[in-house]
């Protein structure tokens, strides 16, 4: 019988760096999604699957599928329990259109994972300025703000030009022709004349609420931060090479 | 002896498109343009020279050199008279930073060359909201609008998602690494999110205030184009190929 | 129940700019494109919707695919009553050849959307360089004229040189190999040595209609134009942040 | 006489944004520069000047090149006092190689500016792992960590992958073929396996320490956080549009 | 009746080079793989074929696909005996993570189907660095080593840093956005700091493995290199042009 | 009813340069496809299809369909008779593997079309040289030879440094990864270093036939040629614009 | 002593291809260039030398430089006689405008090298149609016609759509931005609705000449041609590997 | 006083992995270049610099100057003493025209500088197919090859097809238009058709020496090979993080 050699997964990640790794599933075949779901429960963990698309999902065999809580609108899932989450949002997730939540969504989903609750302002690309302009102050009161857009992508120059914030770009592959599937979006960010604007690779809502949540573990001095001189020593003497 | 083949400047197209030709200096050789500034003194035409470097107008000898009125923040030169130009701007040429004056003044001595005035409002870059919105009851009284940045390119499409204007867009290229010559700029224009957007090439202000004189042509029904069904007549008899 | 955040339409984007948004059907989902269909019906609300394929429109529920008037050959929809258009027209859209037919229709309809009539020529590359001359005439009597082409676009350059009219170049996706999905046609267009002709995304339609319809405002003085001071105030004091 | 249109500098971003305006020289002349240089010191604001060039540096006449402060080995220049640095550096710059250098440098110089000390390591690229494992204590003591590197920039992907801190990375153009001028090094980090690496544009050595300056802010809670919602009122009933 | 033209294997390859041809499956026709199938059977040689997808494998018809060996997780299929492979492996092939595993497979598969055992070492990639850390001495052990990594692909260049074994790069197509289906891979592997590494395309397994061999086959001193004056004469006079 | 409007042929291509205009039916619907064939059959025309997919040609209601001749291996197919091929073939086409039998036998089949017999030689690439060597001597006999390859595309450079026949290149779009869809092989044939070969655009035998057709044309001194002169007189006084 | 290889020039191209070889300067040094002229003064062969820029040659030592009739206006340089021209041209060669000649002068003097005459026409870009058509007879009436065009390359395919001739299309680098240096001139060439239409490299005069001859030889059945079988003999057995 | 931090040079690379850090000059400037000769001066080390341009060495001072051996031809330069050679090569390295010279000098003096001689073979480009037919033999004979090559680059795969050697391709960035400064080159080796062919990046000719070596180290059993496990400990206790 042919099987696949098992996947390590890299369980020591969130104690040295602060956050999870998810399972990326764009590439992997359902069997090996199956896989990692079916060990997972074996070893009680909990874990988050981006870029799951309906087909793969739909596809995985009901006794695995069925330990998942999946969201079609933004093809992400969550294998385990979800906290409770306290206290007030810390992080703003602002798009510019419609087309874009998907991605919007991925940041909400994998801030929620974490524990961390998050503020989503939608629909307020700067073609309609004033769309914006009605919630910037909503905006400007979070420590951490993640704007999403696509196309050419005028959004985060804009809001970060307005407010003092940590403001992570996301580009989006919303759009067609020139917009060459989020690169202008991509290049607009980066060559942004707003100061401190930093970006993710395309469509990375995962990537973009790590960012952000190594940004709210500094701001609110949690334990992992704390904790991380002693935790992060790579090498006894045993298995050093 | 060696010698240039003669150069055909293209005469009838004023006629028919109601805009002039210009001479682009950029890969002509010295040699070239001063045989263009000879033969054009020679018949008594008028031209305008885009492109043209410091160190190429320096080494046009002397004689066809002090026939031509060079304006070395832009680059570009205009042999002959140029009238007084009449009556108020139709015109705004908007740019979003002081590197893009080049292209601005590009756009604004070309419709001058042409006998159009122009209103020009430099340094108004998204980045910083404020510095725009004080100036939009300006822009939006033209009826064509010309929006010049780099970069991200923010800006036209900010500005064209408030006013009801002829909009044309020209990307300079403005920036470095991501804004790879002006092709973010660009592409960001071309995939704009504000409908109605329309584009030139990289620094092209010589093309965009020709896109605004057809237009203004068409506005102002000047005779160029009330007589322009019968100019346009492209073969008689004898020349039919 | 996971319900999605409600879609927030630009409805003061006509008032301001004189042009309607359309509703880009591409990236967004089945349940999304149903839900905006739904709430526009609630609000008697026109709406365009563009690139929407036969699949999604296939998959829409039938309450709400019965509000939308069709057209399969340019996937695009109208929900909402399309009054007469008086008058003759004033925009010729004049494309290569019958590939371009998509694009060339999502011009068409979209001009009559908003209440303009059109003069259609199809099928008019200058490979066959006979076939545009014979038509000439007719399409330098329009003031704005729409030129779709693919491939290496040459249809643009050609007839801009000839009339006197505003030119707008769509570059279409026809082509294959060096054609890059329509990048060539867009580069061509870009670089094009006829000046005045200005450019549009790949496959636009709707891009260039906007335009069009921005000069016509302009050239018909709509009420749209001459209103516009008073109407396009962004702030207010009570909603300025 | 011709002479230039004022340039107007953003005074109001630092009240807003809580950074400095730079002066990007790369595209200006050495008149404009002359001009901000003169302007600044009549109206007695400090400066920040990037991608000032020796030739044109040495080409400013020496009544303005005198104000500033050059630094050669990172073609930064500096109007006005520079205040003393308080306590211990927050910020840790890491980079790949000595040809990094000018980078690296313009980060230190640009936080120095706005009164932040910072941590410079040098010459730790992962060729030579153990080099950067000598250092990764000292790095990770610190909140917020700038990675600087060229080539294939394995180096941030390796450092946010045993650190919790906030990384950003700076692709630097260092390198040759197929580095293509710091866009391999580019999308290598955009594309990192490490989760909440995000990235700045190419040489961005001025961008990233503005980011940094951002987190900085929010962690120390400086007056510029506080008073933030005050300050940022963008328009007032007079100026309003 | 419509058949295709007879397609020549080139059987002569093995002799001169010490590699055997593989069937490249990707644009071919299920026929035609068919056809060689068949002819191969008929003339009883074996062989091996890459990038069969299991659409055209599934469509094969049953005769001939009964005669291939075919690895689903590689879309990989051997035709004929597989000898048992003697000796400890010469060869590791490491990969950064699961979704490298069918290019990894597929370098496994060609050294198995040429007689090569090898070390398989998947999941250790260098965002979790500890991880390769733990392997390395197993991996300096081997005098050939293939490397297999997608994304920003640091593995090859971390690794090549750490042993002196022969180390050839095989960029993968994992990853989304600015990974660009492995292009960014590839760059970074070439422009690696790491002096020494080869690399090959994007997803060559096969490729990577027939380096492999050639190195092999000089290490071991194989009868095929011992005999390659003789055996590659090139023309005879008969067949001499 | 939604009907589409007329598609206009260009009949009088081949009048003035001696080669059909074929019907490109990659971006055409099968609704345009069925047009095309019922209003040539109307007009007894007889018409050449290209790049038709299985798909669409299985979906042309059988009216339309049957009067095609459909070769499915080149995606080609051809409506009316095909006149017998007098005299031995001018044209050689050589191909360098059997994933490049479609565009081999698009040549082919456009050089029958119009009455030319060619000598066909497969699976001939450059890795196995010798089976080249044993066919130049074939090859040189033909005064046009067509060469078509794809992934690195050396086969045209090498034939064509050893015969004096007119080479044309055709890339194809074999291979994967750094092939990029034929766009390495086209640039390596745009940049051999064996002079006076020419190139068309990937895949496209077509065009390739039609380059070869008019080097045969000048070569036979065909009636076509002989009368071009009178034939391709553009206008006349009564179309003339 | 350090000095350089012996260079080895194929001396035996025109016997097997009817093309002389060209020194290709670009790339090579001013000693490589002087060695290849005194080697060739030695053994009296003629030489053409192309893209040889003014620095290069100023640099040549005397001696050397004398040898060479250099042509400043196309940068490429003689050494030896050249014979006078017999007959009429049988090629034309026609550029869009007069930065294009360099391109078309290096065609020029290439057919002038082997003894070809030819027709220049320049100066009749497709943006001023009517220059064109007053010379299509003329263009007409040779067999083999060279099209240079830079920017957007619409000359070759109105040409080719209107003669029968064999049509040669050289990309030429003229223009900036959206042009990329010749590279959408090429690319609108390839693409180009006008069948039967082969390209060069860009800028590739010499090229195309190449290719010219190629034709001309198979038109004039030069003895070149005639003896083509028993000059390209390959190998002989004492030089068979 | 403003000084450069120190510059830390790799010495255990050596010891690791078989071959020294080279210093590439390329973005270095004059002043650290100079620092990095008297460093290494001072602790008596021998140095390899490469990519150091004419105009870099001038600047360097003459004390650090004079300690440099300075190859022209290659911008690469030695710094220590450079002992006998012993034995005949192991190692060809293979060219296809004399502008390749500049990589092909860089791939011998590497080799030289690490004790190994070579067999250099230029001139052999496939565009003359005997030129390299006449030499296989000689190339055969090494176990390891090294194929440096520009434009199309079909000289590697042309080769590879012929021998069993250990092949490395270097395209070289010898070409100008669509050859892109070696891209094109790089692009044709990855995409070969002949197996096992591994690439370096583009003009990487110190790359493809320390490739070779690396297999040259584990062919000849060296001692650094010997005792590369003990060698290689990356961290003891005390440093470990």
């Amino acid at each position: 019988m042919t099987h696949f050699p098992a996947i390590i997964m890299d369980e020591q990640r969130r104690a040295r760096t602060g956050v999870e790794e998810a399972v990326l599933c764009e590439q992997k075949t359902v069997d090996q999604i199956g896989d990692i779901i079916r060990m997972s429960q074996a070893e009680n963990i909990r874990r988050l699957y981006t870029r799951l698309s309906f087909e793969k999902f739909d596809a995985i065999p009901a006794p695995q599928r069925d330990l998942l809580r999946y969201r079609r609108d933004a093809c992400i899932a969550v294998q385990g329990e979800v906290a409770d989450i306290p206290g007030p949002p810390q992080t703003a997730i602002v798009s510019g259109g419609s087309s874009d939540a998907p991605v919007a969504l991925e940041v909400q989903e994998t801030l929620a994972f974490h524990g961390h609750s998050s503020l989503l302002i939608q629909d307020v690309g700067v073609a309609g300025l004033w769309r914006l302009l009605e919630r910037v102050k909503d905006i400007a009161a979070m420590p951490v703000v993640i704007a999403v857009a696509g196309m050419d992508a005028a959004l985060p120059t804009v809001l970060s030009g307005l407010i003092p914030s940590i403001v992570i770009g996301v580009p989006s592959s919303t759009g067609y022709g020139a917009a060459r599937g989020g690169e202008t979006a991509l290049n607009a960010m980066l060559a942004s004349c707003s100061p401190g604007l930093t970006v993710t690779n395309i469509d990375n809502g995962y990537g973009a609420a790590c960012a952000a949540m190594r940004a709210l573990n500094m701001l609110n001095n949690t334990p992992a931060t704390a904790a991380k001189l002693d935790k992060i020593r790579i090498t006894n003497q045993e298995t050093a090479y």
